[in-house]
């Protein structure tokens, strides 16, 4: 994972066989890492991705996971980075396979096939996240 | 809904129950909003989505419309807030259901299922909207 | 295709007719673009897109083409717009067609069905590509 800040904007690029997981851990971590990131755009080639689908309940979420081995277009992430050790990393994921279709959830993790390219902008204010009702909400 | 400025990023939370267009209205009156904003990223899980596909015939445009009752993840949003009451609020949306399959189209409305956290990029530049053909376009 | 810089966000409208990777090649040559142009929001309508799935054998990759003809939504972009002759635009692009259904992949070209309206982030610092097994990775 190479990453490079000019201004706000961190231009984060990942190489193939790194996991998606450990490479924010290692933004999140870094000197040059604000306390938010916002993902501004995100595309490359990835496999083994795990993504989820949120199942809400007395005030809890269990994911149905789902498993794609196979590599996909990374065709894009939404997400924040917030220095918040309740919830660090947050993203959703949309992937296109072989024929066109395309999939999509939370993230979990996924593992860079070809590369990864992304931008993130990076903001100082002091976002946090709460809990409440089981979520993990930004608040101000 | 809660929002919060800092410098040219406007955070967005919306909360369970609430209306996506409603909120937005609220954005778009809101005494920090400048005349645009950009949506740079939003997630989370959301019900009743309403959504279209545009059909051009003679200069008029018709939505097939399709409503999405069950819960489904938020993947991303695209889209302008522009302070101008031709088209104020113009958004496509992709959202994933429970075997990951994504659906999308023009955003008419959703209601938040556990919460909705967005970033948009705010710009005071004078955008507006013109009648073109039946299409309300960017105008410089 | 009209563009309008204020500050570091790039306003772009592409109109009926029009060809989006003649029309990206313009920003990339325009007085107004700074080295890098990375995509905040796209949407529209466009027809003839051409998408693409990549297969990487031996440092070489070859794209599994496919035409879509009808209009479909643009719900959105991910990529970066480069000043660097080896690798100057690179798009991931989704699609909505009229069930809602959602296509994807690398993104050849699209030809604009009602208009596009874009916005990127631009920044003066000197990325550049290198090819490296076959890729052309961004390089600090």
């Amino acid at each position: 994972m190479r990453l490079k800040r000019e201004d706000d904007i961190l231009f984060v690029v990942i190489d193939r066989g790194e996991g998606f997981v450990g490479c924010m851990k290692e933004v999140l971590h870094s000197s040059v890492m604000e306390n938010v990131g916002v993902v501004i755009t995100a595309l490359g080639m990835v496999k083994n991705a795990q993504i989820g689908y949120g199942v809400y309940k007395d005030n809890k979420v269990e994911y149905q996971k789902a498993i794609f081995e196979e590599p996909l277009e990374l065709l894009g992430l939404s997400g924040f980075i917030i220095k918040d050790e309740k919830l660090p990393l947050h993203f959703h994921v949309y992937l296109g396979d072989p024929n066109g279709n395309v999939v999509g959830g939370h993230l979990f993790d996924f593992e860079v096939f070809t590369f990864v390219e992304m931008a993130l902008l990076t903001s100082s204010y002091p976002l946090k996240r709460v809990l409440k009702n089981g979520l993990f909400l930004i608040d101000f």
